[in-house]
Order: C-alpha cells, then structure tokens, then sequence
C-alpha cells in the first residue's frame, strides 16, 4: 500500500539481521516506523500492540525468531523463543502456526544453515499472506466491476472497522478489493464507519484510505442505515474473526446492525475473509464466545489536543458504567456472500463446502 | 427529578424577579445551575446552548419574556422583546408558540398587571410541559408494567439519545415512563446508547438516570443489536423530532438500526412524543428533511482530562472528513407503538387519528 507515494507493507525486512514495522499505537495521530533487531524487541511489539491484526503477528513473530536464530540456532533455543513467542498473544492462532511451521522448518536443518533458512522461511509467510490477500482482492474485485457496470456511476462501499493491509502484510481482507478497485481506475468512495468503541474505523481505516488515495468519508456508526435508506450505498464489505460451517460470521461490534440495514433496504452485503478463518467445528454463530472487553474504551478517548499531544479524555456522565461487548454475530441469512481466497460463495454450509470440499 | 436527593426541574423561579437553569453546556462533566436575571440574559442562554430541549426553550423564552415586562411593559416593548427572543433559536416551534402564548395573554391587560401576569403565564407554561411529560409517563407506565408482569423479572430497556427531563421541563418523554416505573418500584435496568456523534446518552441520559438512582449501563451504538439477539433487551422507547401522519418517526440519527434490530428479534419498539410532535401535513417520513451538521461532532470529541479540566481532543485519521446526518427516519412499519399524553395508538393513520380526531 501507499503512503505519501511510497510503498509499504506492513512488516519489511532490513537486511538480514533488523526489519521494520509501523508503529500502529502511533496511529492516526502520528506515522512513526520501527527497526527491531532483537527477538526481544519483536516480542515486546506484539505485547504492546505496536503491532496487530492476526496475520500481521504471525509474520511479526517469525522474523522476530529469525532474529533469534541469528543469535543462538540450537534446538534448546530455538524451542525456546518459539514458547517465549507465542505467550506475547496466548489467543493468536495465526502467531501460533507460524511459529510452529517455523520450527519444522529449522530443527531438521544444518545448525550453520539455519539462520539463513529462518530468514527465507520467514520471508514466505509474509508473501504467501500477501498472496492471500490479494485473492481476496481479486475475487472481490469482480464482485465491484459488476457493480460498476450496472450503475454506471462513482461506487459508494461501506466498511465497518479495520480489515485492511494494518491488520495483514499488505492489501487486506474487506479493503483488498477497494484498493483493487481503486488502482484499476473504477470510481469508488468508501463510507468508513468509525466503529466505536475503539475507533479502528476513524482511525485506521480512514488513515489507511487516506494514505492510499481513496476517496472516503467517516461516519459515526449510527448513520449507515441512513445513506442505505437514500441510495448512497452500493455495497457493503467488511472481515471477520470467525465464520462458522454454515456461515454466520463474528465481527466487530455492530456489524449485525449494518447486515439489518443493507437487507432491509436491498443493499448486497459481503464479508471477505482467508479460509483460515473458517471454524469447521462450529455450526451455529451463537456459539461463538464473545469477549467482553474493559469499559474504559467506551467511557475514555484517546485524541490530538490543540498542541499535538494526545491524551485521553473522559466523555461520559461521572459514575456511569459501561458494557463493552467485542464482537457481535451476523446470521447466515442477511450475509450476500462470502469473498475467500478461492472465490465467492454463498454463506451457507452448501457454500462454503463447494469452495472448500476437502473440509 | 433528583440530583443527589434534591428534586429539581430543568428550569424554576427564584422569586419573582429571576429563574434558575442548569447550565447543560457543562454536563456531564460539571453539574452548574444559573441564575437569569435580565432577558438578555435569557436570550444568552439559548443561543449558547446553556438551556435546550424544544418544551424547555419555550419556557425557558416564556420567563425570559416576563423578566423584560417587569423592565417595560409597554406594547411596543413586548412585541420587540418576543421578536428578540424569538430569533434566539430560529427553528424551535415550541419557543414561538409559547411567546406568542405570552404576548397573547398580555397585549390587552392592564400595564401595571402585566409583570405579575406574565409570570404567572409563565409558570402555567411550565406547568403544563410537566403535566404533558407526566401523561406520557403514565401512560406508557403502563406498557411497563404488563411487560414486568409477564417477565416476572428485572425489566432491561434500552434508550437512544437523551429525551429526558432536561429537555422538557421535567420527567421527559422517553424517560418519563421509565423514571415513574423507577419509582413505583418495578426493578429495571437501562441499556444506554452513548448516541454519536453528540453522546448524548453517555452525557446527559446517563447523566439523568445516574442522579434519580435508575441502574443504567451505557454501550456504544453498535452494541444494542447484540443484546437483543441474547434476549437482553425487553423493550426499546426513543423519543422523536417528528412523527408524520402515518406514523413514520425522525429521530435522532442511529434509531432506524436500533429499530430494526428490535423486530429482527421481536422486542417491542415504543416512541415517546407529546402529540405537538406530530406533523399532520406529512404523510411520509422520507420528506422530512435531514439536517447535516457539522463534521466537527464527528472528529472531534469532548471531555475531561486527568486534572479534571475539559478539552476536545481529534479523534479521527488527519485529514479524513466526515458526513453528518442529525437524523433518521425510523418507516411506521418498525414502530410498535407511539407513547402520546392521550394514551398508547398503533404508528397508523388509523391508530394516530382514533387518537386524535380532531386532526
């Protein structure tokens, strides 16, 4: 992706021996990029969050046990930061597999080799989830240009939170067909929800958009349903953190309310997700976990004051409690389709196992 | 209503030459009331937003108006002051009918009468908002009592926005039934929207329901659809801007999502309005028009900082905008009751007009 008319992903190597990440704390309200040359400024990136989004931390953690390798190739050691890896983020999964595909690659090598091997190994995790998400973007890229074909006219999608090139190595989930979209010539504007409580929508997203040069307006979460009812939207995609076997998907908070207006006002509505994503184990949405998360991030905000500092202020009435659910369920039957790496298929177990037959 | 054990209304005498406010530019972070003593004064405080809320504007003009007949009670000084007034907030119907009220019940007494009446009529103004927001109670009191008898548990109700008594002169409309069933000892629990752009919920209705002791939690708009589809919401009421001849509801901006999610999973959708609210002229919602306003309530948000003081601070990507819409129409269809001081009708023309036939 671009930023001010440079490339990035969202990790890079430096060499051999440091790479770089942005620092996703920063952001909107500051761009600053980090080089980690020790496994031990890798863990502390994930712990702090300077780094985020599922498949960005798998990456993250395999260079940042390159970097180990580099120090000490052992078995003992390798074992050893692999397990030191992966309690940065106990609930990753994708930390997890990438760490653990890591170490098969490494243990049954030369010791002498297996520095340079970690670094190559690590290397094609990133562009294997840059190949992913631009499947993504390439069969949802379909999906827009029919739809610029019936409407002859600027495209307006509409997004919930943050499921861009941030979260991932480069491209995306939901925004990869955007940027498609928006680097092959097709009109578009996206409406950006700021999807409260974390504001992953105003902040990263739109930060993300504005970088790229793609057209945008943020919106407060309760305003969708809104433009659907007055034709402003053609389209809605978002990511997921889950989809179960028959298609309903968990995602951020209010994704369901968004679901509810597209069909209610005929508006095809897309979610857009790496396979991996996929709980075969899993029927029905609702038994899907829901984190509740702290409250703080409902009753506090982080922002720019007048000077350019940020700080964190209190917006709501003293002594008032709030409830902070992360995640909601959005039911099969209001899902158009569901945008994976192999194509697009209908949310429903016939679907998915049409794409996915060997599951 | 109480604040810390004390009843208030949003406005009251002080003798008979000043009236109190509450300074609502300060809450929630500061609880300030205000003496007006001159109509300028009073002028002040509508304009800079210090007092708002249609009913509690028209009072708030109407003891403005009689503090300027203690000055001069002239004919010439009325009808100047009223205009006067009358500018302050351009589109509030509510404070033109009750100035004209005013000058109405003045014009053709005795001068030397005129201060002790205007005072008088001002205080019936004020009488009468309390007795409507006390009917609305009543009556949709009783839609939460049948509700409690069938649950035969606590009752969650969520609100949108801030349609309580600091916008009317006491009790509210929304709020209304909601602190009389409070008070009659029925156990409930408000679910309530922060409402963005403006927070109006996680201000000054958590703010209310806080200080009169009513258990509430505040949650961020997105949240509400998921309590519903785990049972944890009984009852929706909102209050309205205008309700249209059959029955379609422009409220503020989010309560279309919060409506529909409502009858996705069949919890009941009442509106509370004063019957001035309906607009007889309009058939369908869609022509209401739809203020946009600023993109600052967007990106930028308000608050308290750690040493107590009161900043705003930007919130979202630099350089991305935002759209605005104040409100949205909620289609009859969703609604399944509006709460009126005559009692409870059905969101059709048949339901309003059995209300109200004189229409």
């Amino acid at each position: 992706m671009r930023i001010n008319g440079t490339h990035y992903r969202s990790i890079w190597p430096i060499g051999e021996d440091a790479f770089g990440i942005i620092d996703q704390t920063k952001l909107p309200h500051a761009f600053v990029t980090l080089t980690i040359r020790t496994v031990d400024a890798a863990a502390h990136a994930i712990k702090s969050m300077q780094t985020r989004g599922a498949p960005l931390i798998g990456a993250v953690g395999a260079y940042g046990l390159a970097l180990a390798v580099r120090e000490d190739a052992s078995d003992d050691a390798i074992q050893k930061m692999v397990e030191m890896l992966a309690e940065t983020r106990p609930t990753a999964i994708n930390l997890k597999w990438a760490l653990w595909r890591m170490r098969g690659a490494l243990l049954n090598q030369p010791r002498d080799k297996r520095a340079a091997l970690a670094w190559q190994e690590a290397a094609l995790i990133a562009d294997e989830d840059v190949a992913m998400s631009e499947a993504i973007g390439k069969n949802g890229l379909k999906i827009i240009q029919e739809l610029a074909a019936t409407k002859k006219r600027k495209l307006n999608i509409l997004t919930h939170c943050n499921a861009g090139w941030l979260a991932t190595v480069d491209y995306g989930t939901a925004l990869a067909p955007i940027y498609l979209a928006h680097d092959a010539g097709i009109d578009l504007h996206v409406w950006v929800d700021e999807t409260r409580p974390r504001n992953q929508g105003a902040s990263l997203t739109a930060f993300e958009l504005g970088s790229h040069g793609v057209a945008h307006t943020i919106l407060a979460d309760n305003a969708g349903g809104h433009y659907m009812q007055h034709g402003q939207v053609d389209m809605v995609i978002v990511g997921t953190d889950r989809v179960t076997a028959n298609g309903d998907v968990a995602n951020k908070i209010g994704t369901y309310l968004k679901a509810l207006a597209a069909r209610d006002n005929g508006v095809p509505f897309y979610v857009a997700l790496p396979s991996s994503t996929i709980d075969w184990t899993i029927a029905d949405g609702a038994a899907i976990p829901i984190e509740e998360r702290s409250e703080d991030e409902v009753l506090k905000m982080p922002g720019r004051l007048p000077d350019g500092s940020v700080a964190v202020v209190e917006i709501a009435a003293p002594g008032s409690g709030a409830a902070n659910p992360g995640f909601d369920v959005t039911p099969a039957r209001l899902v158009t389709g569901l945008i994976t790496e192999r194509g697009t298929c209908a949310a429903t177990p016939e679907g998915l196992r049409g794409l996915f037959p060997e599951e």
